[in-house]
């Protein structure tokens, strides 16, 4: 079965939304052997949707449609596929009443027009109910077989949907069409680097499609194997044994969710102090369910005061070496030991930009400290990009160097 | 003109990859007047490029790829769209040289056929630079006349391309096609709320369209009005009389960056205290370029001993109230105060989930402290969603009442 998605929203095509469901979906989709082939991304307009519904149903089995549910006068996909599909629209009462008990337990009015519309139910179709929004999922069996669902938009609905009650009941109707792809994640490796040890590890077996993804700090190497699934085992097992510990765990999507397991399995606490990631490395750490169990806390020591003061390091240190140094970075390390009793410590100083570059210190000069029990690791780095890039590369160079740091140096007892 | 954009990769399909580069162009073109149309997203295989490719050159003159010009077997773009438009595919010794230069200075070795696949070049396309990479975008001007562009997937090539090359280039061929659309960002009001009050403020202006975009905190109302574009003027000045303080300025894509301008403005310092956003806080203030003139520092107290040492919190008020509750979030503040000397305040203690929850305090459970000069504000508040829609939502609710108390108390004297 071909799988198709139609993404509708003036907002993603005018830079104003990103398409967070596509990832949730295609993610789901692929973990479940029913790829997503294909996506079309249309404005708020019944001729677009229309054009997008018509191309779609040509070449797929299945369309799913994200967006346009709400309650505003730009919300028109319920009206236009529900037209086009030839399926009478009515009010479902029971939908009506679901809805006012949500805006209800929230504490939130809105108008009644607003309820009426998003209770309105293609004919023969079945209602996937929304426990965290108003408009219901709409799923429409036609002939042919093909399938047309319609889902919500707002990822906080749209996920839970998906999970609760689009996916089960698709897994349902009709079993994988594809053997599971099988992904291998490479920390601290550029892609083509990844790419020559796969050739030399994969020759001799044959069938075996190799896609790549890069990401700052992890390459993820997808494997698949459309006429011979059965070599995939062998394929996977040769990958993980050339990587060797530069290959994640295959629970783990990213350097950071594999830092949780070492850590926690150790029984080792994180403390990070942070000039110019802002406390972004915090909070991709405590983006991790759970991470209280090994996250102890963060200075985000962006005042030279505050570095001074929660950290201990000394005004001298940073009048001679300035705050982007490797003493004053050393310092920050040692004053979240010192004062926290952590045993594992990350601490970062860069010029992120757009300001604050000098001929000496570029902007993307980032020193950073790693420690663990048994080592301490200063770096000098240089990151391309602007001060998104610079920022996300730093944070991500720090959960990779830290995670290879604990695994080097396993040996070393705890605090 | 309509243009069109086709992404490719599996990773954008498979749920490995957000697509931030169409949020960054048609962020782009719509400011320029040049609006996206369509997008379609296709995986790395041949056949898909090309219907692809055929399908947006059917209804648009101007096509843009974006992905799969790397060195790695999978990047197909270059091959196939040649191919598919006739044009001979050579290598370009001066593209070859930049590359080479380009990897000398980041210290960087790849495998000489990673370099010779990169540099070849369709016949007649121009070469777009690529100081962060190595693959150039190709520019491909076709009879017809219509464009054909490629560029380069990753976002820290991609954008500054975008940029650098491509739009002052695409502006040059031709003029914009549309009167600029006008937007209007609302703070801390739903999405039907918003919608009432401008059919109500915008009745009498005709052919003015209305398209709304809800994102936790902030409605963005986007005004267009392609027939009477001269109405535009009047329609926006009748929304931002209509909503008064709760329209962000123009200049703010999001309430975070009036908070920026009002606290620069003011003289006025901010730091923060965060237990279940993580320092996703600090990492928003963190990201608006200039931030060290206002952000002093944020402590990431996760661990309870953290909250006791590093903001003063007592003990016993932790044992009697619990870490989430309205009088240790008070304490937090006013250890942010004491402490660190700054004149405005966000603390933050929740339950973002998945474990956590109680009968009492559910997850999604957050209280909220947020202090400027002449007042303190604390609220107890309830998100839907996952951990991460919990700790995304409590983050943009906390500028969205600092700014608010900001607006409200502009008369109070700073430190």
């Amino acid at each position: 079965v071909v799988v198709s998605v139609i993404s509708i929203g003036n907002e993603l095509l005018n830079g104003d939304t990103l398409n967070t469901n596509l990832v949730y979906l295609g993610q789901r989709l692929a973990d479940a052997g029913i790829p997503l082939q294909r996506e079309f991304c249309v404005p708020d307009e019944p001729a677009a949707i229309r054009a997008a519904l018509h191309d779609a149903r040509a070449h797929s089995e299945v369309v799913i449609t994200i967006g346009g549910l709400g309650p505003t006068s730009d919300d028109l996909t319920r009206a236009v596929v529900a037209a086009d599909l030839g399926l009478e629209l009515r009010e479902d009462p029971r939908v009506a009443a679901a809805i006012r008990a949500y805006l209800a337990r929230r504490g939130v009015t809105v108008p009644t027009e607003a309820v009426r519309l998003q209770a309105l139910v293609p004919r023969s179709a079945e209602v996937l109910d929304n426990p965290n929004g108003t408009a219901p999922g709409l799923w429409c069996e036609l002939p042919g077989p093909a399938l047309v669902v319609m889902l919500p938009g707002p990822p906080s609905e749209f996920c839970p949907m998906v999970d609760a009650a689009f996916l089960p009941r698709l897994l349902r109707r009709q079993p994988a069409t594809q053997a599971r792809s099988r992904v291998v994640r490479v920390a601290g490796l550029g892609e083509s680097h990844v790419e020559a040890r796969d050739v030399q590890t994969l020759s001799g077996l044959a069938g075996i499609e190799v896609a790549y993804c890069a990401r700052p700090g992890c390459v993820t190497v997808r494997l698949s194997a459309p006429q011979h699934p059965e070599a995939l085992d062998a394929a996977e097992e040769r990958l993980r044994t050339a990587f060797a510990d530069l290959a994640l765990p295959a629970a783990c999507q990213t350097p950071a969710e594999h830092v949780a397991i070492l850590l926690r399995g150790r029984g080792l606490t994180l403390a990070t102090a942070e000039s110019c990631t802002g406390g972004l490395i915090a909070s991709v750490a405590t983006d991790i369910p759970g991470s209280s169990d090994w996250f102890a806390g963060a200075v985000v020591a962006y005042a030279n005061a505050w570095k001074e003061n929660l950290l201990g390091v000394r005004p001298q240190t940073l009048a001679e070496h300035g705050a982007v140094s490797v003493p004053v970075v050393r310092e920050m390390l040692a004053g979240l030991h010192e004062r926290f009793h952590v045993a594992a410590a990350i601490a970062v100083s860069g010029i992120a930009g757009p300001a604050g570059g000098t001929p000496q210190k570029p902007v993307g000069t980032v020193v950073l400290g790693i420690s663990v029990p048994g080592s301490v690791e200063l770096a000098n780095l240089s990151f391309p990009g602007n001060r998104r890039s610079v920022r996300e590369r730093a944070a991500a160079t720090a959960f990779v160097r830290l995670r290879q740091a604990l695994l080097d140096h396993s040996q070393e007892p705890g605090p």
